[in-house]
């Protein structure tokens, strides 16, 4: 082994080989002192050096990769995660790399002169500040300190009868007892798994998804069982062949405009999904943050809309069409979930702020809200022409997208041989950032989608960033590609 | 059975016979087939109806409340617990009864003309509103759109500093990577509990305590164990005893003006609880909400202060102090836990709201905190003052309570063969709000103690509440005493 680390297995244990072996591997991982990204030691090497069988070897970096700690590359070994480790790095949450913060859903804190396609926040300046300062002035006058006692768990009563309003004009019903008003849908994720989820118990996500989802389940024990997401929703065939083997507590879904994809489910998909899951004890966690931005004629509904059955629970999220660091938003629950769920949320902070729930009780009831979508919209639609038309121009055919018809992402597919890990740093030695596709993934298996987002990027600025990635990507690929072939004629991940 | 409810079980199947009886129980509880405090059948009647052995119910009844599903009361049976059921009871974070709403630390909100000795929450009308509502548009104005976009995950920076400044004066020191900012104490808890608690680790809790940590560490699959609470702190004996037995992962304490108890550590006890985890991978959960509330010559230093060896977790919250509805609070972190407590705030809810955190960094650096503190500990002490020497003219003597010099409430024991929850229903009659110690239990074994706060009483209904809650008393203690007795003869649980 390539750094002077002792391993010792007891043969005399209980534990079976592989499983301390996993033990040993994951503190060490865990220690820093395999880097991320770093090759473990071939299946070979390691089990000559134990003196162990290979297959010994195998069921450790199986369980390694199981735990997130570890991912394979066919045919070229196994690698460490960088994620596996307590140190800052790209893919951790917080993680600080030259001068970018990048969190679990791809958002950035970035340093000025920096190109920024990673982020989906809007731009500061786009926040509608002037309405929400006169309507926080207005809660104070009216309701003094009332505004910041202890408020309902379930949420400001008034803010949840106009939420249900709000509700009906997206063809949803629902009564005031079906809102669970949350600090973010980050939170709400958060809580509706600790309301089912139990360790062990199964969760299935759309491969690949918001990170952000991943590491909720992951925390609450889960297995997590992925379903490929096609352009059109998610892989119905998969998820039939699946249900009745894994029986999920959840199956977690965007179904428009889906993060980092950018695409959305067909009707037929969507009723499809319900259909599938009848006689199945789960629930389908539908994630809305983005369904007000369609840019064609197209009508991008909620699934809750469908939802005849109470199957649904619909997290719905502020931050990218409002202010992101507001964290509010609400759930819609069905009733068999709704205590639950309010014993959820009071464990996880006993209620979100009163003085922003009374505020944006304001916000939607004044009709400022509708209007600030709209605006939002106008925005972001023309950001998408100009971002769809210069990379239309600029970028190589060989790398593949489906134009979305609305959200604030494009999901790029990089040609055989060429990794997104690769190109992101390429990128970031331009000062240019984006968000490379392992970063959605539950292991960090694929490496060949990249994710570009037009939200945060001033229109002046779209054309000149598109055409400063196009020429990284031009540079990369006139060079070779590389096709990992096997180093020792064995591949233990079939 | 009293009730025509059939259960089955299945002698040839692998699971045995005493966790299945489990399961069905568990489910009829779940379902409300039994009420909240019905008895469940007799040991000998169970086992008679199964045709199984008496220990199979001993089991199953052992596994239900250990699951705090049921409880036992020596010789007199096993009854099922009020919060065990998905319907509103008294138990539940939101439960509704007799018009009054109570959460899981005792939080009320109640119509009017209740004597309220229940909730330890401020009267709104003692809010620093006028301070607060200049320093958000302060902020608002200084900041614009700034304000609401997403925020650092350990929270904004100057915030987190001017906490450290904050610190210094208690003479605890911290650097600003120490400081991780939340949403309110109650996060606090669940945070580190996702950040440091698997399915089965062991957590060590004062007995009794409050009833939120105990559900967070029960949410995250946590073994609760037990440790008495003296009038000087934690059970030493007990805690040197258990902790090589159980090993745990953590220990929740809260070691001034103890909630429910409202004891505080003696100096000698906190410096003991240091040295005896030395050598055991744990880390200590300092839970401060009151501190600052001492009344007497005597002084309350938070545990931090004394931690040597970066083994004390502190929390702080501001909700009895300044404003519950705020959702605002912040955490000292050692070292060695920064990452994982990133990670799990940022699964959590990402991160606090940016105003409210620009909001309270102001409110710090003007020094408006520290004369709010002190403007609140003179009402709060001049309300202590009445309430002790109101309970000390009109309440039995057989009811007996220790002085907490400070905090915000008291506990109180009935003599022997009086019951605390019998008690809090006379009193409702009443329309007098009092709190059963039995909610502040892992298990609802301990019926004997009542908790009264004074924080919510106008000044002016003090002494008549008081009056109102002797009257009940009086009226109580003159019936005769109940002494459970054997029915069978035979007390599955010793």
């Amino acid at each position: 082994m390539k750094k002077s680390v002792t391993i010792q297995l007891i043969r005399e244990s209980d534990t079976p080989l592989y499983i301390q072996l996993f033990w040993h591997l994951k503190r060490l991982i865990e220690e820093g002192v395999f880097d991320g990204n770093e090759r473990l030691p071939s299946i070979r090497k390691m089990a000559g050096d134990l003196e162990v069988n290979n297959i010994t070897v195998v069921n450790a970096y199986k369980l390694l990769e199981k735990e997130g700690l570890a991912y394979s590359r066919i045919g070229s070994g196994t690698y460490v995660c960088s994620g596996g480790h307590d140190r800052h790095d790209l893919e951790r949450p917080g993680a600080v790399r030259n001068g970018v913060q990048i969190d679990g859903g791809g958002e950035t804190h970035v340093k000025p002169g920096v190109i920024n396609f990673a982020s989906s926040t809007p731009d500061p300046e786009l926040f509608p500040v002037e309405h929400f300062k006169m309507l926080i002035n207005r809660v104070l006058d009216r309701d003094r300190g009332n505004a910041f006692g202890y408020h309902e768990i379930q949420g400001y009563q008034p803010l949840r009868q106009a939420v249900c309003e709000y509700l009906r004009s997206y063809s949803i019903e629902a009564c005031v007892d079906n809102i669970q008003v949350i600090s973010g849908a980050q939170q709400g994720i958060d809580v509706v798994s600790k309301a089912l989820i139990d360790f062990g118990d199964c969760v299935f996500v759309e491969s690949p998804t918001y990170r952000g989802a991943i590491e909720a389940f992951r925390s609450r024990g889960a297995r997590i069982v992925d379903i490929p997401m096609e352009e059109d929703g998610i892989d119905l065939e998969e998820l039939e062949r699946k249900l009745p083997v894994y029986r999920p507590r959840l199956i977690y879904i965007i179904p428009n405009f889906q993060n980092p994809t950018g695409w959305s489910y067909s009707e037929y998909k969507k009723k499809k999904v319900l259909e599938l899951i009848k006689g199945y004890n789960t629930y389908v966690v539908e994630d809305d943050f983005l369904s007000e931005l369609g840019y064609t004629r197209r009508k991008f509904a909620p699934l809750k809309v469908m939802d005849r059955e109470e199957r649904v629970i619909y997290i719905k999220s502020f931050s990218k069409i409002f202010m992101p660091g507001l964290r509010l938003g609400f759930m819609v629950i069905p009733e068999g979930l709704w205590n639950r769920i309010l014993s959820a949320k009071h464990v996880s902070d006993i209620s979100t702020s009163g003085l922003l729930q009374r505020t944006f009780e304001l916000y939607l009831r004044d009709n400022l809200w509708v209007r600030h979508v709209s605006y939002m919209k106008e925005i972001y639609s023309g950001r998408y022409e100009m971002f769809i038309k210069a990379v239309e121009k600029h970028f190589p055919r060989a790398v593949y997208y489906k134009d979305p018809e609305g959200g604030l992402h494009l999901w790029f597919k990089l040609p055989e041989g060429y990794f997104a890990g690769e190109f992101y740093n390429r990128c970031l030695k331009r000062n240019i950032l984006i968000t490379p596709g392992s970063l959605f993934h539950t292991s960090n298996t694929d490496d060949s989608h990249f994710r570009m987002s037009f939200a945060a990027v001033a229109p002046e600025r779209i054309e000149q960033g598109v055409i400063a990635v196009a020429g990284v990507l031009k540079e990369y690929l006139a060079e070779e590609p590389f096709f990992p072939y096997r180093t020792d004629g064995y591949s233990p991940f079939v």
